[in-house]
């Protein structure tokens, strides 16, 4: 409750003027922006003007920023099967599959799926700046479906992918894939957290506990790819998928970073 | 309002020294937490400390309360099929199939699709709190594709799902599905209303009308389960998928709540 | 600025009662509300009342506006191919195959896919309003797989789609696609930008480059409709999936915006 006094009698109604005129302009301005926006001219040959937009939102900065950050500790792995000529006994290297990996640490080990590396001769590790370096096997966990490599990083490492937790993770929470599927390298896909402890066979009959289910797209060739939370931080690893035509059916499954964090030291201290 | 009197000509300014150096304090301490964030120590033997994270966001939080919410209302629904051994004359009850289907209300009625237990003998619901009941059959309708079940309640009976209206739905709005996707029991997806008032054909050659289009990942055993609105509201009983595979490429059907409002209360009448 | 006077002694009070009185009673009253709506009355007969829902999320108030904005500028195209009869020799038009296109501009040209007309004796092009036309082939251009379609709009001409550009296209931006897959016309779906400046082979054996990547559901029929931002500007059209299954694994390609806005008008001007 409050008296006003003392407000001049003149003064703010000429600055109203001004103000309201200001604002009417204003107004009108943006209407006539608006219009040219909606209605652009006219134009027989096709000839079509660009309408401008507006900033991006909140949370479409924010996927941006989240892969411009994690894309550097994603690298792309494609491996070689060597084959023996049975007449000449020559031996050849060919092509045997792709996948994905994640920069684990500052030493230049790579983390990826056993079986994307299964049988392989040779394996060849493309970074996203378009180094490749042929990568030293280090070591492997078939019955955890992880194995560990390792590139002989110079001056510019690439960075090791910050680390999460998977034992707070929610269903509903947002996720983020990074990966090569079909050979597509750094492709970036987006969903959330279907369900979490997952107990799936795997392709050998044995059994891996405690994945997390995604309805990212999930495809061939993402195997061993980072699966991200919306603080861009590796809480699995992707793995596998269900479904009928060998292709996303927005069924997809990671290996939890758990146990990742607990399996990865220990692999390469057996090694050494 | 009020007029600050006789503020001390010295007090404020050592304060405010102190503040800044508080503030200049903290900023650092801020700058330290990121830098050792971003630039974890090096670990020749692959340790990985965690990296914290802030909040959730306001949208993944409310995705994660919706399936909280809603989980307990979704079942998981097994069906078997009596098949008699023609030389001994014996019965046996061999596995035919998985839905999903949505409790109605507190007298412990299921919906779900009527080709989900189609030809079955016998139906096993799942709880989502682990309890398993031998569903009793309370009457279906093939031609709207919807069967209504009962099981017998207890104590603790689970919370029907709270209902919306499919009259005012908007192409473009998020809907959240639970469900039994290739036996992946209580598996989360999104996505939006992609269409509206879709007719397709059903398996029968009958035309099924009004369906709700939706880009989340609608799989074999999701038929029956919940279509929800952002509210977590039921607005549609997922049923069909568009898919050369037999699995999601983005495009599934869910016949709308409306319809279901109006029919569910008539075929328990009929069988009363 | 103001100074409160002779504020009355004892008014405040009772008027604080009854304020206090009317808003308990309202809060007690939204309890009851609320209440009734997460427990709704039992119901042995499965009627059940709808829950009131809040506004929907100002994400989806603004995809919900996106496409309502948009799809009057996206069209469905159906094709069918004449065919003789060899021993009547009548000509039938029998159909062909089914894509979707972009109203360019006033004069009525649409633009789409050269694979969604290859092969075609005739087009008929469907407006969001129910309004069929049939279309003339102004001109396409296979290698890179864009043609302009011409129609004779009347007074009520649909809308031209706000042109965006692809230069400045950032991965992790929100996209959504309108298009007829399957025949399911003005079906929306949603994604993000998965990757850029992919090059890829096409049917002919040529290269088609600088397309962008989504996770958006695209399948066949998709061809040759608008991909948007989130400003609802066209920023590409949709061209290829790539699935082993032929329908969407999370993985569609899109003409960049940037080449249609160079090629179209050249188009234009050489069928004239």
């Amino acid at each position: 409750m409050s008296i006003p006094v003392k407000r001049p009698a003149k003064a703010p109604f000429p600055s109203g003027i001004v103000l309201r005129g200001l604002f009417m302009t204003g107004c009108i301005a943006a209407l006539m922006l608006l219009w040219s926006a909606i209605n652009p001219a006219p134009s027989a040959d096709g000839q079509r003007a660009i309408t401008p937009r507006g900033n991006l939102a909140a949370d479409e900065q924010a996927t941006i920023t989240l892969f411009e950050r994690a894309r550097g500790s994603v690298v792309s792995i494609s491996t070689r099967q060597y084959v023996e000529d049975v007449w000449t006994r020559n031996v050849f290297a060919v092509p045997q599959g792709t996948g994905s990996g994640i920069i684990w640490d500052e030493a230049g080990h790579v983390v990826t799926n056993f079986h994307v590396i299964r049988g392989a001769s040779e394996a060849t590790i493309r970074l996203a700046d378009g180094r490749k370096f042929r990568a030293a096997l280090v070591r492997g966990s078939p019955e955890n479906d992880i194995a560990v490599l390792k590139i002989g990083i110079g001056l510019k490492a690439p960075p090791p992918i910050p680390i999460g937790t998977s034992g707070d993770l929610r269903v509903g929470q947002k996720v983020f894939a990074i990966g090569n599927p079909f050979g597509l390298d750094w492709t970036l896909t987006t969903g959330i957290v279907s369900a979490l402890n997952r107990t799936l066979q795997d392709e050998q009959g044995g059994a891996i506990e405690h994945l997390i289910q995604t309805d990212a797209a999930i495809n061939p060739g993402n195997s061993g790819g980072p699966l991200l939370d919306s603080a861009g931080r590796l809480i699995g690893m992707n793995t596998m998928i269900y479904s009928p035509s060998g292709a996303s059916a927005g069924i997809g499954f990671a290996v939890p970073v758990d146990r990742l964090r607990q399996m990865v030291p220990r692999i390469i201290r057996a090694a050494n």
